[in-house]
């Protein structure tokens, strides 16, 4: 049993896999966070969508009108899908790669660059700030991604 | 080729591996259920969003007031997107987790807390049951991965 | 430290898991393509959801005008949604699967089979093509994910 753990964990010995699990860990409870500023502005607006939710309101009319849409609540629901379609990819693409063997030096680069511009863009989609900050900041976490596709796709295509 | 086989097998052959393998595809096949829900709401309710799927109930007019929102299918909906939200993050920080080499019964106490959790948020959205039995099941299962969280990046941690 | 890449490399020299690899590379692309689709829309639609991103075609009134839904627009993102709601359960149970010693001939029917039938499905979904083409080609892929569940959880169950 103790030599099957010392497989496994030799995994997580590994600096390229250490570094990807650091920046992957980092970046889902960056988008995990997200979950709390919903929540933190649907409370604070008052802006619910679920009738159970506003029960403590009070009943009938009372309680309905706060079953409505916020321009925040909706601006942070956004900066949500657009952290899951952005770091979906990120988290399967990006274990590929810390298994293609990079160079640490590179994989690191390709790894803060990622968690870089995806936290940039939660600043510029929340405050929010003028484009093109939000969509630079978008397209950078994207060429990253696609530039370790391509490393994979080089490594280990097997079609 | 075989040798290369053994030692890919011996991940599955891991005690925590397998239990985070198990519980993984438990949570995402109840999430794939979603699905099948949404289709069926959108059946029975005669709710759709896109114009070919209503083709078969006629042409013009008669076909185009099936073109609507429905709050039962609305409630699958989001019961699925917040799924996509917390089983994401548990897909990705769970697989790190099972690697930084935990005891197996810290790691089944973890899984199995998430899962039910999951699958009572479920049933307190669909049913639906009254608050806070949706939010707690969600800050449980919240809280499950943020603890998992920092058990990877105490054992991992590589900036 | 060479041994330790070694036998890390040694993941991504396995076919069954290169093959993984490949397909789940491809799968990701896709989906992240389907950005690239909704900005073109957004752009050509001049139908924009944020404030921030209409500043360039004036100020007040000239620009609120293009803070509107589009249907094309609409449809690329329930197309992407749905990409998310597919993907996301092939990743993780895919990887599973990778791990759990299939046949090089089973496991590549599963993958080719997963990519194409999404690669019609998104076809299906933007063209439009009338129904049951984009039903058909999303249960092709629900299925081969269930297939793969079901190895997965014959071979590594631990509850």
């Amino acid at each position: 049993r103790s030599g099957e753990m010392a497989k496994l964990t030799q995994l997580i010995d590994n600096d390229v896999f250490r570094a990807y699990a650091t920046y992957t860990t980092i970046v889902l409870l960056k988008m995990m966070l997200m979950s709390l500023v919903t929540a933190y502005f649907r409370i604070t607006r008052k802006a619910f969508v679920n009738p159970e939710d506003t029960a403590s309101f009070g009943k009938g009319e009372s309680a309905k009108k706060y079953l409505r849409t916020d321009p925040d609540v909706e601006r942070v629901r956004r900066g949500h899908l657009n952290d899951l379609e952005n770091i979906v990819p990120f988290l399967g693409i990006g274990l590929l790669y810390a298994l293609s063997g990079p160079e640490l030096y590179t994989a690191l680069l390709h790894f803060r660059i990622f968690a870089g511009a995806r936290i940039a863009h939660t600043f510029a989609y929340l405050i929010p700030l003028p484009q093109p900050s939000r969509g630079l900041s978008w397209a950078v976490a994207y060429a990253v991604t696609i530039s370790m596709a391509y490393k994979v796709l080089t490594t280990a295509l097997y079609l």
